[in-house]
């Protein structure tokens, strides 16, 4: 049996280690990035709200005119089946539909490719580190560059457009900051590589509500805090509102909920996570546990 | 031997076919699209302008901080080879530098990560097919989508974020178009799927100034245009004044000059090629082949 601990990939109907999963390098999606994915969390043997993430993922998947050739089901199917095999338990489990290479040679008409859906999986990514995460991150917001504009590519078809997260990054680490944040175009928090924000002031919620993916994470943040008595807002949130904020704190299906302890100068509650934060963060991990939202997966 | 005749690449120094040229699906150059390109025409045996193109590739690499671990000569060296032994005389000739995926296990910093160079070629391709160039193509300018701002990517730094230019592919084959052309946020003209835009009234000849790759071929076209006794504009280029202009036509390393005679409803000089673009066209397939540009390959 191949090692398949530090991941593995289902494609074409195979299972094979992480390290043996590639694309060709003249496939559009690389070259155009034309691709569509979606990631859901693998925690303790099962999926987290994997009805969910795959609704998303098929709506991404209409966004962007690809077709899987797999039907839901069978999508379903090829994830449980890789994960079972990996072995593992706590993993970051990717579905991907790439729009693949011309069928008429020299077309340039994305209605002429061959599409091919793959799936592959790792153990869990944390977008900021555990331990970061339990004391509080930093976040860079810089002035430049701004996040893609939704009137160029929606954001909400998950996708692989980070260029402006990775030019954000290279600021915020070079700063010495855990991640980056982006503005759009007229000075709203936007969201950063891998998560959504949000600030918390007087007992309200609030986060972005246009120019950002529909994350799965985000909307559990907000369905714990409305159960939690809080009223959370989906709006514009300009970049003064979010620095005046109680508490600020990211999601992300890697990691949950992580409170965000500073924002450029900016230092909250005096550098530790606030309650709310720490409250959802909790509640958060506690779901991922309740039997309502998994899937288990039958190990061989 | 390997039959390299429908391509090429070159990976890690090895030369292999196209079909068993890949990256992994964990590279960030997939993943975060986080990657650089350029590419050379290769016409009757010989590259075009390769020194220009590696000059734009170099700045490529420097904008996105992209380390091919190559000098500029051990690439040259790469491309040479690569082609020599695919034999193809008219060719795409790709280099590209990839994020890589990170050397510490779970780091989200792009400093952190194992860059990778590789190239690839296969026959030349052309953005509009040769035919419909001669007698003159059409592309329609949706309102949506923009083209990503350069507040938020570099256009210059050759990328493949084209998720606007894929929907606006869309729209335009449904619409009977041969391509599209998008607007940038202020409603001027910017540029098409691999390739620059120009517009001539009155033997001026403009293209877009800002928001748009500075095109090897769009360099070309303005001095070849001022070989001919024409002042090349760069700026901005309203869309107003572009569907005024007398004639319009595309530039790419993939077919050269091509003049447009359909831009949405409107035609162009009753649906021919107009004399300016005409000229041009023939220009630059000479100029494919004088000796001043060429770098001649050595074939096996």
């Amino acid at each position: 049996m191949a090692d398949l601990s530090k991941g593995a990939a289902w494609m074409a109907g195979e299972i094979r280690p992480i390290s043996e999963a590639t694309i060709g390098v003249t496939d559009w999606g690389l070259t155009h990035s034309d691709i569509t994915y979606d990631v859901v969390p693998v925690w303790k043997g099962g999926f987290f709200r994997l009805d969910d993430y795959l609704d998303r993922f098929l709506e991404s998947l209409a966004a962007t005119r690809l077709d899987p050739g797999l039907t839901r089901a069978q999508i379903a199917q090829a994830l449980s089946d890789m994960m079972a095999a990996s072995g593992l338990q706590d993993a970051y489990c990717a579905m991907v539909c790439a729009r693949g290479t011309p069928l008429i040679p020299g077309t340039r008409d994305p209605r002429e490719c061959g599409n091919h859906f793959y799936a592959w999986c790792v153990p869990y990514v944390h977008v900021i580190p555990f331990d970061v995460a339990e004391k509080g991150a930093s976040a860079l917001i810089p002035d430049s560059p701004r996040r893609i504009p939704e009137t160029s590519v929606n954001p909400r078809a998950k996708n692989y457009h980070w260029g402006d997260f990775t030019e954000g990054l290279f600021q915020a680490k070079e700063g010495g900051f855990d991640t980056v944040i982006l503005l759009d175009h007229a000075g709203n928090v936007t969201e950063g590589p891998g998560f959504n924000v949000f600030a918390v002031k007087d007992q309200r919620l609030i986060t972005s509500g246009h120019g950002v993916l529909g994350g799965i994470t985000r909307r559990t943040v907000m369905e714990m805090a409305a159960e939690q008595g809080m009223m959370p807002e989906e709006r514009p949130l300009p970049l003064d509102e979010f620095l005046q904020a109680d508490e600020v704190f990211l999601s992300s299906s890697g990691g949950g909920v992580t409170p965000l302890v500073r924002v450029g100068d900016r230092v909250f509650a005096n550098g530790a996570p606030g309650p709310v934060a720490r409250r959802l963060r909790q509640t958060y991990f506690d779901w991922l546990e309740a039997p309502q939202f998994r899937t288990e997966i039958t190990y061989g």
